[in-house]
């Protein structure tokens, strides 16, 4: 692909200073651009070095001033998210050629959209609906009624079992699982009981799912992530969580049942939190924060359990020092009886 | 499904306070029941307001006494569990039609009982042994001389390696490995030599799996999952591990080589256990705890290492005070000191 | 197998003490060998009750000394290594019947060496080249391009994603995903734009991996697996990460992006490593550290944040005592001002 740099600061709502007829072909990162390509000034670091970079062109902040640059700068609001953009205009995944594969196993009662791609060895079972454009690779599972909507991503060896809903321009990378039964067990006497689980999964659209994920399905209702939410690889979700809008769940994290999620929270890696609690919008929990209470809006918390993370800074300066601080104690303790 | 309250209670081992003639067609919470509905008041907090409930009939517990209630009721021993079991009764879940799909890969050498269920794409190697009833989906790989009892439900892209057992009744989530290779390696010098695993994993019967859990295969002997154990999602099971009936695993604990957990247990989620030791019956570990040590029969265990949860609890009301107990003993020390 | 004590021994570059010529026919643990089989003393503890094994032969350490020994004795430098040697002579894995199944998806632009084994459901999309002797179990995804060596081993329903590369004598469990894309996400106001991820993830020669564990692909260039690597189930490596030789990844661990794990270094389970840092060679850290700095070469951590693992130790003995400590910091107080 080829493009000027005056049709490309066009689409990101940019101007060009320098020539913006320039015609770039690719995008990379600071380091590694060729001289052929645009690259992007994000972290300050990077403008202070801008003639380092072998990229032509350069996309920089609205605020950024350079008299004389040798390089082309595209000026935008935002240079990370104007970057992501480019990189997906020059670096969207190409699937494999479209069709049906003749050894995917979809049943007559499934209704596929136009133009879809589905892999050797995908089952749809009846009633699946899906949208345009879907890409479904080999080994998915699609189970009786599942709903998937336009332009969504499953990668292979996904499974999504029955009834779940699936919205617009997801993406499942590969293995995940989507509405396994919850955890569930009514303790009688020696045994369990196992509690059925009716519910269904709901994805709302634009979310992607890293590998190897997670997420049960509600007991009754549904368990619910929402519009726009990413979500890493191997997290847990369990039944009856709902996740907010925009929201970030980073690898190996963990949500227990019943529990809420608000918009635009960031629970880190390895975090974790217990079931039956809501933690608020624009919550950050730090890499294996454990949240075992609820959480207000807009916290930053650390720890488990979990405190404000500006005291968890503190207290984790004075851990190491607890063998002296033990040693001073005992030292004032004879002081005082000799 | 239509039932009498006469004839749930009589399954249940109950009794009816009213009138047992009427007839009820589903179960679901206190707060969501439809009128034409039994539920459950479980929790105590369901009995103090239980004609708020719109379903005509609540399960309680013996020992409620309600002189005129609007509702009608079924008092039993367990209402939690007998609530699971209506729910079983009502919303067990129905699997795909039966047969043998023609695109499942059935070795000519593999048994399979009455009533299977087979998806495409399954694969059964040779001397596969199956019982009645089984329900196996798209993607399952049965490796070589595996068994499998009777009403096994194993879900899409579960992988059972070979010489493994299953026992009967048993659920397996999607994507689970059972056999895998356990982690072991010998160092030789600068390199690894790998140890092979030519035990097997024995899962007993009643035994229910979450989705992408895995349990290695011992190296010698067995790996074994006893009768009644419910493994959660993500969770860990390295080779010659044994766990005892009936005991809880929740989402991605882990449980490292040739160690020992008793029955009636229950580790809680992210909880760990190092290789080597014995968890006696009945403890409890709560949430990520890391047993690094043995752990007595009937303990409840915190933190990492591990300590009395009631000690743990303590221990965790001082931890954010430590800024201020470091500033007070340098305090004591200056005016000791002065 | 049936080999000759000095055929065994050479092969080994041991040295038999006692009867060379009588042939042992398997391999097994001290404590449960049978009489015509070797075993290995490894342990101290083994070598002090020698005769307590019912194996006729036992590997020990040449500089055990037993002038009246009831065992043939095959002293080797290193007895461990040895053992795992000899069980991988005995107990190497039999793959499935070879050849290529007919259900499997091979495409027609895909080259794949001699004696392969590719199972039913397995996909391997155009431009895969593979060496000799794979063995590819059913339900393996290998997209566009992907490169495999030799020997290899890719259990079921392992997905390794486009342009991938796979070293020779590589051995991959069930469910694994190579290839995911990272978890990338530029904030743009209210949502996230994706990063697209074109890098590659690289498997050098001899790694082994684990079940149902990810690596991401790199957003440009590399995630990179040093030769010799060893990784355990459920382990998360992000995009962009880069794992030196002969190092060990225990259960659960997680490492995030971009940063750079030396060799030889040992991260034990449910270990984390923050991203953009460097763990240098020969680092060990224990289960469940938290690493968000770099570790100097061949320190030994422990802790979340990630402290020397000595230090580590007195800290966890002062933890538990902290209620009394505070107690004893009040009673100071007022003695002080009384």
């Amino acid at each position: 692909m080829q493009i000027t740099l005056k049709e490309l600061a066009e689409w990101l709502e940019g101007e060009v200073v320098g020539d913006d007829q320039v015609v770039i072909s690719g995008a990379a990162p600071f380091e590694s651009a060729a001289p052929d390509e645009i690259t992007s000034a994000f972290r300050p670091v990077y403008l202070k070095k801008i003639s380092d970079t072998v990229a032509t062109a350069v996309i920089v902040p609205q605020s950024y001033l350079a008299e004389k640059s040798e390089k082309i700068l595209v000026r935008v609001k935002n240079p990370y998210a104007a970057f992501a953009k480019v990189l997906q205009r020059f670096y969207s995944p190409v699937h494999p050629d479209g069709g049906i594969h003749p050894a995917a196993a979809v049943s007559s009662k499934a209704e596929v959209g136009d133009e879809p791609y589905i892999g050797a060895g995908a089952t749809l079972e009846k009633g699946v609906v899906c949208g345009n454009r879907v890409k479904i690779y080999p080994g998915v599972y699609l189970g009786e009624g599942v709903q998937v909507g336009d332009d969504v991503v499953l990668y292979p060896n996904v499974t999504i079992l029955k009834q779940c809903h699936v919205g617009s321009r997801v993406i499942i990378h590969a293995g995940t699982v989507i509405g396994s039964d919850g955890f569930g067990f009514a303790p009688d006497g020696e045994h369990y009981q196992k509690i059925p689980h009716s519910g269904i999964v709901v994805i709302e659209d634009d979310v992607e799912i890293g590998a190897n994920t997670t997420i049960d399905r509600a007991t009754f209702g549904e368990t619910r992530i929402g519009k726009g939410v990413k979500i890493d690889n191997l997290v847990h979700i369990a039944h009856n969580v709902i996740v907010g809008e925009d929201t970030l769940l980073v690898a190996q994290a963990a949500i227990a049942g019943s529990t809420t999620i608000g918009k635009h929270v960031i629970i880190a890696g390895q975090a974790a939190v217990a079931d039956h609690v809501t933690i608020g919008d624009g919550v950050i929990a730090a890499p294996r924060t454990g949240m075992a209470q609820s959480v207000a809006p807009g916290e930053t918390v650390s720890g488990a359990p979990a405190i404000p993370h500006r005291l968890w800074l503190r207290v984790q300066r004075i851990i190491p020092l607890l063998p002296d601080l033990a040693k001073r104690i005992k030292a004032l303790e004879q002081k005082m009886n000799p």
